[in-house]
């Protein structure tokens, strides 16, 4: 649709498309943007795409190029429409709390693997924002294999992270693993992850997708490529184009690494999707001394971004000790980083408000 | 717990072990037992498991073995506690609506990959039935990999296979693939399918676990035998111990099939749990002229039963098409599996009342 | 070429081609032919095969089928020409000193992993034959992941097998793994087996190719089948059409076994290709409890034979000791597998004199 | 052994070590040493050491820490004795024809997949060098898939390269496949490559082990990293130490590219090994866009060097058309490479001549 759109130009659309057996999802990316009044974030739409599914000669019929508010009408062969690039072919930013993700910066999102107290989350926190990173990770939800392992804080460790949000300043994401969650999750923070595990879980894909916040969605360690766009392809029919991809890893025949992180899939999902990719280097490796080789690895392939886990004492971490960096460990890390992003002519994802005081500088 | 320990006893070894800052799991297993007045079955506890978690020295301390009700206290070293054969040496029958699954019988279930009209499932219902199947498999929720695809009928679906039921008499085993749609599915079925893409949707499998019907519990297309029996005793931590595992073929670098049937999974899993284990023919190859070949093989690698996929007029199936059976396939199956079957010193499971006139007889 | 064709009609079919600008590789099958004379088997050429590769118009405009001696010309498309199925319609059956192994049986080869000592070899002998197998297998050359593991005897394990097959009266199988040892490996032997690490090894499937002794081609653990079926090709086309597939597991994920044994493979193969296909339940799984099922799960699969390692002491094997089987667990095997074998429709392969003393009584 | 330990000390070790049973391998690193008035490189023996298999208790009662000649004598538990980082904690220097390969430098290797014709490795050679690279690759042995596909043009294929290397100047690489080959290989070119499918050939990697030339070990495509230092070990063991590993690429389930680069090898192998390590972007990825970020993704996590493949008029390649870079790419992607390099204090490796002429001036 035109960006002036009307959201009675939108429905027109939708009613008429319906009106033929076909079916219409609209989907809207939304943009924060900073009010100085309010020193918070406003949503604001940005983009608004309708995908249609139906009879491709009945949908020519209908002449929607004519009608109101609609810029271009685009006959898309994937099975991905809405993340393909056939279908946007200018690559997305989306905005988590007023940080952006996309094709001119790279944006560092650290934290624990797990939230486990509120004085460890706190200083995980310092440690990440010290380091430059500007977006807080941190797990109140952990889907674990075993049933006996440590599940998570649930709500109780999502109003620590909230709690940490206003001491330090960065926006959050965290990992959300039930429909019936979502809501309540989403009232908290302002991204939603989908782990691997879930990444097929159709009904929490739908769930999150009309939820109205952005979402992380990470790759299943099994999914092909193919299979990714497809689970991103779920959530923006919902409505929701504010997606960010996450490669962590696949499952190989190699054991000297938990999974075998694949690093052609960010300059491969970057021409098939308008979707930004980020990777995980702690997850995919699973060992420490490989976050920083596989951070510049990521950076210079063209990833959007990181998501590390860091901890204020790895070997008391309840999950993952093995794989989180230190304070000391981070800042390197991010030095290392930032010069990658410079040599690539992007530059590290600011807030908004610094972005702009430094637009304005 | 003993034979005939009251739910009073249950509850007192429950509350003891909380007490000490421990966790019990209770696990029954139901037995369904055929009613000669209501024509119906009826369900029975035949086993009460309780899983303990907590301090092992504390655990000790408490001399459960001395308490009402108490058959034998034993400590479990692997992870999969509630599932393994370490907990219970003897392999388990399950009951699907008066038919068994377990060490002595081989269990055929068939049935149309998804429910589309009523004829056509009532058509595949009464091919089953004609082919000796005791189990009417249908999908009305499919997950999958593309939202442009057919999707399933929903409730719909649910109501067409109830019906169904009461004209051909076989009990109904149907995915479920969101919590929220757990009870009432269950309202309709006889049996609730945790499908591959799934098997590590935690929260369902909790909930599939509290809601007391039998589970289908598929393996992951990548997932390990030990994550598969975790998934498991996710099931088995929230009550419910008659699981049937379901291999269905694994993800490999091999293209001239869909999924690679690890045949071997079938005496490895039986080894390690006391849960039945079926494989699926159909999904894992994807191939018509694979089905019978691949039965074959099950039967003889000892598994506990069968799910094939059939169809009246494959050509114009909704869904996996290319892999479903004919009434003369099946018929042809059905002979040479149960061949095999008496081979392997077993017998075809025949629904409660013809068992108990066969044992009569 | 027909039957009854000369040597000068293959060659009159070369040269023409040749003449054009094109290839033509001469592959035959060899029957061996039981001389009561001698006691002994006399080879007899039964099949000759000339694939042509060049200009499609040039080699039509030759009227190759006008010539003498030539029963067929067939255009082919698979890439794998000689081995196809496209190419040869009926399943060939393989000879090895007498012993068939193809449609209408079920062939048990058996023996030691590797050759360690007379004793031990001749113990493993009479194990094999006393439970029914008629090919003994036994390495002598083992290539091994690691240089400090045992490498074999070589030839002084060749002198082993060579004194214990005029004692037991079963041919032999062995390995090659140089291209300088065919030659001799071949003077001892009656087939020569290509490893699952040397299946791309190109120059020795050559050499393998060119000795005239039948090959029994194990799978790569790691090749898809198209590429297996090429890796035959490029024996075949140095004139060897005598070629065993054996199927012995894929890498996956999975480490509960040591491969995966992918059963699909024998339907699979044996529509592409006229080949006899047989599983290896021994590497394939790495543990002695699963060879009796899997051996199964093969012959109903439709498997042409099954070869199985045995031990007189498996505790005390240089070579893959949890996987060898007892004399009592061969036997067991033996009669389960000879079971299934009359199901089929087969016979359990015997010797050529005692097939004619079968036929003839 | 000392840096002045004189053959006469060796043979005293390898003698006493043998008289108790035990075995010694004797290893030799060589450097290529700038002779001015020859102008051309004198090799010279850098490093020897030997590795001992034996009767630990009987080893240590040698004192062999005493004998003349010996620097240090250390126990080494991992398989992999003789390149393990244990057993040698500097990483180690290969030189090729004057050019270093190793940590201080970072060695950009181009040329044709396959040899085609005078002109066309002529031109290739000379894009390779206008661009910066110091090594030329090019393929005279193909070893494929298909026995109908190109094979390359054997010996011819390597007059072509010699005459190309006297014309251009650039140390030669290239594949050899067969043991009958090695030493007129060997006559032609600067370093000899093992190819993916041969990793496991171990008669191929005693054959090139022995002929004392720098050694290209591709990673087979299904080894996981053990087994590769393994097939290393195969390597030393028979005398030679100057091996390069390669990293190509290994076989998953996605299919969007041909295989998946795992770029966390580089660093794990750098941890368990001394050997250099450098990365082939064409062949992992098989798509010319992933050939730069691949080759960015390399340098950065640590590789030592890239291997690229790059071609005249890529649409009328023979081989690997796809992945072939034209003048223009490989100019940008030396580029981008020269300037990471320098982020990670290292150099672009020239050839000794030059490197003598940066450092005196």
């Amino acid at each position: 649709m035109a960006p002036d759109a009307a959201a009675a130009d939108v429905d027109a659309v939708v009613a008429l498309v319906e009106s033929t057996g076909g079916e219409a999802f609209v989907s809207r990316g939304v943009t924060g943007v900073y009010d100085p009044v309010s020193g918070r974030e406003q949503a604001r739409v940005s983009r608004v795409v309708i995908g249609l599914v139906g009879d491709v000669d009945q949908l020519e019929a209908l002449n929607l190029q004519a009608m109101r508010g609609v810029a271009k009408v685009k006959r898309i062969s994937t099975q991905h429409k809405l993340v393909s690039r056939e279908h946007h072919p200018e690559r997305s930013v989306v905005h988590v709390g007023g940080v952006p993700i996309g094709p001119d910066t790279v944006t560092l999102m650290a934290g624990p693997c797990a939230v486990e107290t509120p004085t460890q989350t706190l200083a995980a926190a310092r440690m990440a924002k010290a380091a430059g990173a500007t977006v807080l990770r941190g797990g109140a939800f952990k889907p674990r294999t075993s049933p006996y392992a440590f599940q998570g804080l649930g709500e109780r460790g999502l109003r620590i992270l909230s709690d940490v949000r206003d001491e330090v300043g960065l926006p959050i994401v965290t990992e959300v693993v039930a429909v019936e969650d979502v809501a309540m999750v989403a009232s908290y923070v302002d991204m939603l992850q989908i782990g691997t595990r879930n990444m097929q879980n159709f009904s929490l894909l739908q769930a999150v997708g009309a939820v109205g916040k952005p979402v992380l969605l990470k790759r299943g360690m099994n999914a092909t490529i193919e299979e990714w766009l497809m689970a991103a392809e779920y959530i923006a029919q919902r409505g929701n184009l504010d997606i960010v991809l996450c490669e962590r890893g696949i499952r190989t025949f190699e054991t000297a690494t938990r999974n075998t992180l694949d690093i052609s899939a960010v300059p491969v999902v970057q021409r098939l999707s308008h979707l930004p990719v980020i990777i995980d280097p702690s997850h995919s490796g699973g060992r420490r001394d490989l976050v920083l080789p596989l951070s510049r690895a990521g950076v210079v392939a063209g990833a959007d971004g990181l998501i590390v886990d860091v901890h204020p004492q790895p070997d008391l971490a309840l999950c993952d000790g093995p794989q989180a960096l230190t304070a000391g460990d981070l800042q390197e890390l991010s030095r290392s980083v930032a010069e990658l992003t410079a040599l690539m002519g992007r530059r590290m994802a600011g807030h908004a408000r610094h972005e702009r005081r430094r637009l304005a500088g």
